[in-house]
Parts: structure tokens; sequence; C-alpha cells
């Protein structure tokens, strides 16, 4: 078998306005991700298919998240809200290009599948014009019905045309649909708008193709695929859903999860073998996890690329750009930031490294902090292999640290360091005999001899 | 229509022991208001409106907590537990004074509604002597069933004295009531105690009402609603009814919740429009959040106001009195208090910022710390406009930095600093050439060339 | 009644591939304990019982782990993995040294309790040869059927050979079974292999007890309580069932938990009164926490004893070896580490304290640092009683700060303080006039004037 060629339209015209806000409805995330990069991961990929956006006016964000993800996708206009049909329409000239399968779906249903749109195909393959998407709704009112006769699909009835007893069908209509490409236009444009809304609806293809005594066939799904998001709170559901998901798949690929619905993952985090992630912890996108890694609670990764073996946390936050070697470790109050750390670097407390890379073996004090900001632009540490930085250390960007060096406490660190080097910024220390009580006298009166802790 | 007068007596007197705990039951906080407060909130407010709380003796807490809600709040001791009609009439001196609606409220429900109270005292406004609040239950086995004849009340049937026929009701007593305040005293002084107990209940207003053929009616509501709290368990349970209930309201009206289940809110949270929040959230009271502002993961945040476009955390910890100007950045590991950041001041890393005014477009480096104590008292730290501290530094208060002033990494800024300068607190770096490699010999009697990283 | 002796046997040998782990699948941990700790928790203890571990060839860690919770236990190696009847053989020695009472549990149940234990002890000691542990299965499909006369078990029926009337049975195998000691080994040894895969079934001894006119019975319990672990998402389960049992048991004993669900507790916490546990927290083993204590949101805490009316957190991580005396308290971003703080301390913000001991009332400063680690070995810090050490410290261990002692914020404190002593490391502060503006200007060939913050 030749393998058939696709197009996906994807309507992602519209406005979102009961999401109350002022990003297109297809941008807000699940999972780290576009709705709308959902949906276009799902679409067929590959030889022989394109892709097709149609957004709304002014909406040009929808038209470069959908090129980041594809960047062969066309996309169009919708100038008037005239129903689905005219959306699909839209995209005319994608489709008088002839495909074999031309496939409809939506940029607000991120959880659909692509063995879903796998399934759509199959039957235009065997000579259906139709394969139209339903599922079983827990409550169907306000849905389009199925009307099937055995297995074909008659119509799809809209709530208010329908029977009480087509009410009592659960059967109902998803909206997604493939259409035989070559027949697609001529069923498109005969699809009119006498209707009370006066718009033109994508389900009357049914009926028309039922006129030309060809098949429309029904697929069936879980309710859960194809719900749409209108809402914060179905944002939120969509959300969970695709969480249960990816922490279901990390598991079965022999993640520990010690309490899985406190982990947040992204749908590109990639997982290594016997990876451990604690309670509370947050893995934002472009995350990569080698074997044997742990990531201990109350830790939130992002854009990072995490060794065998390393211990990440708790509390250690890793922002784009890290990358750790393999048995480095970060502890706790740690934040990373554009930052290579090789193998065996240690980071164990309250510090901050930004634009760094860190030499092998490398051991970063508690608190020390690479000064990368000079008030205009931002400047980059190098430290070399086997050093030791001591505890309150400032790296004063652009500087240099080599290979085996040692930083005392406290030091500011302005100048590069030499190989083997020890450098040191600090002061004599003075001792007054007797000099906290004299202060103590002196803030009291001579009342009290103790100072007292800070509430 | 005139409106009515009301004086809502809420019980309050109970111990909990229940609760293994020495602080007075309905003090205990859900959504981090007392649940008094709750039930106090929810009473009928305003013009016309009175409020009584009957509290066990010594618990002068829950006295000030009434008045801290609601200062107009009268409060009266119940000497003895003798039933709930006692409890009410220790009140007796507030419902002597006469109004049209009395309602008898408990302490310790705090999911009651302000619309529930509304519907009990719609009733009376018709003629009735008692509207009471029923509930379906799950499992009506031990409450009070409603005996009802057509809309009537007939009587509240106690578990013990209920047929077998009437413990199928499921039709339960709140306890809540609305009684006729021109009627009330009549009522609730013919209540007698000639029970196992030898306590006077309430429940025998309905049948009093009854024989002076008055109507008693049933309200209903859900169970939910009127769940009593005995236990800590209990407790947790309503937390988390009304975490539910404000996440909803929450993005009802807009806002993000990636993880809603994961966000603890309070009950007096105010939000702008397109306000995100990140998975792992503790909001506090007395939290506002304007337009545009997103909260990162494992944020905490109390009696603070957020002005537009400010960006928090993650690891954001923000106590009473901060106030962030538009486009402010807290960053991680940052901790506030007490502090006023104009629009546009950046404090990204690891620090701590207490008492202490920060002028607009600031950048305070990380590590920076404001000593505002000095073993005895706090002291205020002043910073300008466009200032920039550098990275761990301490400034020792009370201390002003001046606009557009520039203090260099680690120092220890004890002397106020003029505008536009810069200042400093720092020794010459000293570099010694094979220092760490004699340090490494001296600690390892020339064994080892290396240090290691700390494990 | 004179106690009947006992012999445990745990079967353990499995390897679990389907853990996808190197870990040997008992190993595993629940609730901070492995799963074979949690069974040997729950076998009979004290006077007159032993226990027998059998163990997967090259499971030492396995062997390791059953002395360390029960230092009397032996264990046995099953070379072969014959079935279940021929693991517990492989404890034969153990078993011929004669006990009244045998009992059979695995080693991968973790929520099996000691009362389940003593239940099924109890019918061998009026009489019965065996007494198996059933459950109801929501289902069934996959268990071993119990085909019972009456209160006689006559058989346990595999699902292969039930037939359709039996397969409709919900009351299937656990597995666990208690045998009469002193007949254990002649209905053992009496265990066949002809069936299909050639293997010695455990289950087969109901049938032999029944040829030999002795009797069996069923216990049951819920099939929660026995549910194996195979898998990682079967871990997450147990660990779910097991936090709640916990945060349930806190709660009964009076423990606050305002959102029981974000607490995570391990097996042996052990909590006073009036506690308070804020959501997202995280207890680890070993942890004490006495009366009127409170723990904060985002916090961390591993085998340390938190005294009365300690305050921890918010984020909070209190590592192994940390004693808090009462009333102290640690605020935020701060870490401990084989430290004792006594009564009264405060260590509020952005601190490390490790391998330290502080005497009472002492207050530590904002970004305080132990510089326990040399690049070779750990040294301790010794505190005194009310000593004030100022922001940004880093006291270099080993080092002393005597009673009443007072240092300088910024100081690197690299020799011992006196008691009563100030002492500083510190430079005088350089004011530059009109610095900054120069800075500036260098910056931006006098263009600008401002500093930007940084993004």
């Amino acid at each position: 078998m030749t393998a058939r060629s696709s197009l996906t339209i994807v309507l992602a015209a519209g406005e979102g306005t009961r999401m109350r806000s002022s990003l297109p409805k297809v941008l807000h995330p699940v999972a780290s991700q576009s709705l709308l990069a959902h949906v276009l991961a799902a679409a067929p990929q590959g030889t022989g298919t394109s892709l097709a956006v149609v957004i709304g006016p002014d909406h040009h964000a929808v038209a470069e998240e959908a090129r980041r993800i594809r960047p062969d996708a066309l996309t169009f206009v919708q100038a008037d809200r005239l129903g689905t049909a005219n959306a699909v329409l839209a995209a005319r000239d994608a489709i008088a290009r002839g495909v074999d399968d031309l496939l409809i779906a939506f940029g607000d249903t991120p959880l659909i599948s692509a063995e879903t749109f796998a399934r759509l195909r199959a039957p235009l393959a065997k000579g259906a014009a139709i394969a139209a998407l339903g599922f079983r709704a827990a409550d169907p009112t306000g849905y389009g019905r199925f009307i099937v006769e055995g297995d074909r699909l008659v119509a799809i009835r809209e709530q208010a045309d329908a029977s009480a007893e087509e009410r009592k069908i659960d059967l109902c209509n998803a909206g997604v649909m493939a259409i035989d490409g070559r027949r697609a236009l001529a069923i498109l444009e005969r699809i009119g708008n006498t209707n009370s809304k006066g718009e033109y609806y994508l389900t009357d293809a049914v009926g028309i193709v039922g006129e030309q005594g060809w098949e429309s066939v029904v697929i069936e799904t879980s309710e859960d695929e194809v719900r749409g998001i209108n809402t914060k709170a179905q944002l939120a559901e969509a959300e969970a859903v695709m969480q249960a998901r990816l922490r279901k798949a990390a598991m079965e690929a022999g993640v520990t999860l010690i309490a899985p619905e406190t982990v947040h993952l992204a749908a590109d985090t990639v997982f290594g073998k016997d990876v451990t992630i604690e309670p509370f912890v947050v893995i934002g996108p472009g995350v990569s996890i080698a074997d044997g890694t742990v990531i201990h609670s109350f830790s939130h990764i992002v854009q990072t690329t995490l060794g065998k073996n390393v211990s990440i946390g708790p509390y250690a936050r890793l922002r784009p750009g890290t990358t750790l070697g393999d048995g480095a470790k970060i502890g706790n109050f740690v934040e990373t930031k554009a930052a290579t750390l090789e193998a065996g670097v240690k980071v164990n407390h309250l510090s901050y490294v930004g634009d760094a890379t860190i030499g092998a073996n490398s051991n970063i004090g508690a608190g020390t902090i690479t000064c990368n900001y000079d008030g205009f632009k931002k400047h980059k540490t190098v430290i070399g292999k086997g050093a030791f930085v001591g505890t309150n250390s400032s790296l004063v960007a652009p500087v240099k640290i080599g290979d085996g060096a040692y930083i005392g406490s406290g030091s500011v660190i302005t100048r590069d360091v030499p190989d083997d080097a020890m450098a040191l910024e600090r002061n004599q220390q003075t001792i007054r005999e007797g000099g906290a009580t004299r202060y103590r006298e002196m803030k009291t009166g001579g009342k009290k001899l103790e100072t007292k802790p800070e509430k």
C-alpha cells in the first residue's frame, strides 16, 4: 500500500472570551505546551502530510506558534465567523491542492491522540467519504447526536432539532472529521446557511454525502480525548488529564514517583532508568534526566540536561541552559542559569550560578554568587577543574578561576585566579575583648546584659 | 418593602474537646480565617442587622475575634451547658430588644452562605414563625429528622425517638433556624427540659409553634454547607471544600491555576485580570494581586499587595507589609517583610529585604541582606531610585542609599550613601601563586593533589 | 493461656523485574521504610517469636535490611524459582526447629497489619491446620478463588482451573497463610509439582490438609491490605494508602493538617499535642515533634528532634542530626545538619548551620554560613549562649564563638571569639562621590544615566 497523502486543517480562530484573558485561547499551555502545539503534535507528520491552521484576524502569535511547531504549516485567516464549514473553507487554497485525506481538527482539544487521527483516516482508504469522530457522553445534553444505521452515519442532529427519542442517543459529535480529499471541496461547497443563525455548519456534510450515495462512518473515542477548552476551569481539567497520562507513562518506564499527583511534568520530559522524583517537583519544558538521577522535593527545573547519578535539591531551581555532568550535585536553595557544570561538581547550598562553566569535581561553597550582571550587561564566570570556592564568595564576572584554585571564604573575586593559586579578599579579624558587653550597655543604658534573638 | 431588621445569634460556646487542642474550637482557621469569622461574614450585615455571639466561660479570645470581625457584635456567656435553647437564651437581652428576624447559627459551620441566611428569612416575611434549615443526608443516622406535612414542618424527631419509618427520612435538621423576632422570646421560654438529659432543646420550638397554630417551614440546603466541625479531620475536610470553592471562583474570574488542587488560597484573596498562579503556592490572608501578575511555584505570600505585571518566585516568601509596584520582580529564595518596593524593582536571588523601602527601578543583587535587627531593635533601610546593590551586600540599618547609587559586591554598608555615589567595603584581592597546591600538601601530607567536593 | 510460639517466613526472593529498577523489589520504600520493613514490623514480635526471610541469590542487601529491622532474623536463599511452596521450604531448617504457629507472608505487601497476623493465628490455637487470608476482590479475575463449605476452606482454585460458576466467587486468595507449626513440614513436603509449570504451589496445602481430615479456615481482610507491589504505579498506590493512614492517625491524635493530602509523613513520625503542619511539607524518617510546634509550608525534615513550641520554615530544610530546643526558630531558606540548637535559638533567614552547636537564645543573622568543609574534612562550629552573629557572616570551622559574643556583619571568623567579645572582619567603607555616575558613563559612553535592573 502506498502511503496516502494528508492535509490536516486545525481550526484555531476562536477568541476564547470565556477564558477572560488577552492571550488567544489556543496559546494557553497544558503541560508546558500550547493547546495548539498538542494538536499539531498529534496530527499526521512526515512525508506526504501537510498542515493548515485557520486563525482569527490579528492572531499573529497563533500563526507564529504554528510555524514554531511545524515550520511547513500554512495559516489562513477566517475573516468572518460564519460557522465551522466557513472556517474550513478559509483554507480552500490548501484543500484545492488535492490530497487523499482531509482531516479537520480543533486547536482547543489538546488531548487528541495521533492514533485517533490514524483511525479516522482508515475508512477513507476503504472508500468512505467521511469518517466522523464520536464519543459516548456522560451527559449528552447540548451535543450534536450521531444518527446511525448499522455502521453508517446518517446524520448529525443538533440538540435543538433532535426528537425526544433522538435526545436519548449518547453517541455525540466530537466535531473532528476526516473527509476524502478528492471529494472534499465538492462536499464543503454544497454546505448552505439556511438555518436560524445563518451560519455554515460542517455537520451538514454528512447529509450531503448521503445524498450523493456516498458513505459516512463513525469512529468512536473517549469523551476525555475530545473535550474542548473554553474556560480556565476546563484548562485546568485538561492539564490534570495530561499530567495523569505523563505520570503513568513515566512510572511505566520505571521512574519512581513517590507521590505522583504532586509531580508536575512537561509533555517533552525525557527520563533515563532508575530515576527517582520526590514529592512536590515542577518540571518545565526541555528537561532530560539520565539514569540513576534523583530529583529531591521542591525542585523546579526548566530547559536543563541532567547527567547520570545526579542529585538535585531539595529546593533546587535549575533555569534554562543548565547542563549537569554525571554525578554532579545541586543542593538546597541553589539557582543555576545558562550554566554548564561538569561531572562531579557540587554546589550544595544557597548559591547562584549563572552564565558560568565549572570544571569537573570543583566544589562551590555555600553562599557563593556569580555576579553576572553589572547593571548593563551579563558576563561569564569560568571555573576550572578541581577548584574550591569558599563560602559567601562573590565571583565578579567576567572572571576566570583556574584549575585547582582555592578561594578563601567571604572573598570578592574581581581578578582572574591562576591554576592552583589561592585567592583571598579579606581583612584581619579584629577581636575587641568585652566589646559585646559594652555594646549591650550602650544599647540598653546598662540595664540588660543579653541581646535578644530576633522574633 | 421596608428592609426587615435582624438579630443573628451565633452559638460558639463549645469546648471542642475532640479537637484535642487548647484553642477554642471556633477559633481554628479555615482558608486563613477562623470558623467564627466565616459564619459572621455570612450573617446579615449592614443597617438594621445586629449580632450576638454566645461564648463559653473564659473564652475571651472568642469574644475578641467576634469584635474584630464585627465591632458591633454583642457577646454573652453561657454559664451552664444546658442545651441549645439555653444557649440561645443566654442572649435574652439582645432578643428582648425586638427585631423582625431572629437567626440562630453555629460558630462551627464555616461553610454556610449569606444566601442561605437570606433564604431562611424569606418565609418569616410571609408570616411563618419558624424557618428551619434542613439537608438531605447521605447517611441520616444520628441526625434529627424533619417530619413534614406538605410544606409545613410538623416536628423534629431525634434519632432515639424516631420510629423505624421515621428513621428512613433523609431530610435532617441542620440546627440553623430563623424565628419570627416578635414571637421568639415567647416561643423560646416555653421550651422545657423534661427529657432524659434534662436539657433545653431548640428543636422543641417547632412543636410549640405548632401548638399555637403558627407555621414552621423547611428551607433545604446541601449537606456540605452545614457540616459542623468537631475534629481535626473535619476541619481539614471543611478546608478542602472551602479551597475548592475559592479556586473555582478564581478560575471563573479568569485566574489561570495550572494545578488548582495545589494552590492554597485565603478567603479574602483579591485577583486582577490575567493573573497566573503556578503549582504549589500558598496565599495567606490579606493578599491583593493586580492584573497580569504571575506567581511562580513554591511561593508563600501573606498580607501583601502586588501591582500589575509583577513576577514572584519561584520560592518567594512575601511576609506581612510587603507592597510591590508595577513590574517589580521578586526571584528565588527571596524574603520580604514590611517592605515597599516601587515599580520595576528587581530582587532576583537569595535576599532578605525587611523594614525597607526601595525606589523605582533599583536592582538588588543576589545575596543582599538588610540587617534590620541589631540585637535589640528593628531599623529601616531606605534605598533610592535606580540604585544598584552588588551581590552579597549587607546593608546595616538604619541606613540610606541614595538615588542612582552603586554598592560594590560584598560590602557591609554602615554609613549613608549619597545619590549617584559608589560605595565599597572591600580589601585588595590577594593571589598566592601555588597557594592552593601548598594548602593541599599541608592538609594531606603531600599525598593528594586535589581537594574533594563536599558530599 | 500460654503464649504460642511463632515463626514468620517472609518470602522476598522476587526479582521484581516489572519495577524496572536495579534495586531488589522489597527494598523500595513506602513512607520512608522499605516494603520489607513494613512487613517485618507487622509480623509477631517479642518472646517466642522468630522470623525467617527467604531471599534471592545475591540479594545481600535484602538480608542486611532484614537484620537491620530484626537483628534475630534468619535468612535463607531460594536457589531456584520453583513456586511458593519451594520458597517456604528454603527455610526448612527454621521450620524444623518446631513452633506452634507458622506464618507465611510476602515481602511486597507493605500494608498488612499486625492485627491480621493475630487474627490468622487464632484458629490454629483452636485446632485448625491452616488459616488462609482472603479478600473480596472488586475484580476477582486472575486471582485464586476460595472454595468454602460453611466456615471451612475446601480448596483454592486458580483462575485457569475454575469453572464458570467458580469464577463468580469474589473471595480471593491473598497468599498469606498460617499453618499449624507441628504439622507444617508434613504438609509442605507433600506438595507436588505435577502441574503445567512444574512448580510447587503453597495453595495445594489446603487440599492436603483436607485429605488428612484436618481443617482449613478463611480469615477475611480488605483488598487494600494485601495488595502486592509489582510496578512503580502500584508502589505509588501503596504509598498513597499508607500516607492516608498516617495522616488520619495524626489528625486523630490532634495534629492540625491544614491540607492533609499535601503533607508527606514517614511511618515513624512522632507527634506531640497541638502540633500544626501547613500545606506542602515533607517529613522523612526519624522525626519527633514536641507539643505546640508549627511546621510551616515547604519544609523538609529528616532525622530531627524538635522541642516544644518550635517554629520551622517556611522553606526550612532540617537534615539528619538536627536537634532543636524549646522555642527555637528556623526561618526561611535555612538548612541545618548535625546541629544542636538549644532553647530559644533563632536562625531566621538564608543560613546554613552544619556540624554545629548553638547555645540558648543566640541569634544567627541572615546569610550566616558555617564553613564546615575545608576541601578535605568536616569541622565543628561551637557557638555559646546569647551570642549574636551578624548577617552574611562566614564561621570557618573549627571555630568557637563564646557566650554573649557579637560578630559584626559580613565577617569571616577564623579565630575563636571569647565570651562577651565583639569580633569583626571588615574594612573601612569607602564612598566615591559621583562614582556611580562615572561608572555609568564609562559603561555607556556617557549615553545613559541609569543602570537597568536585571531581567
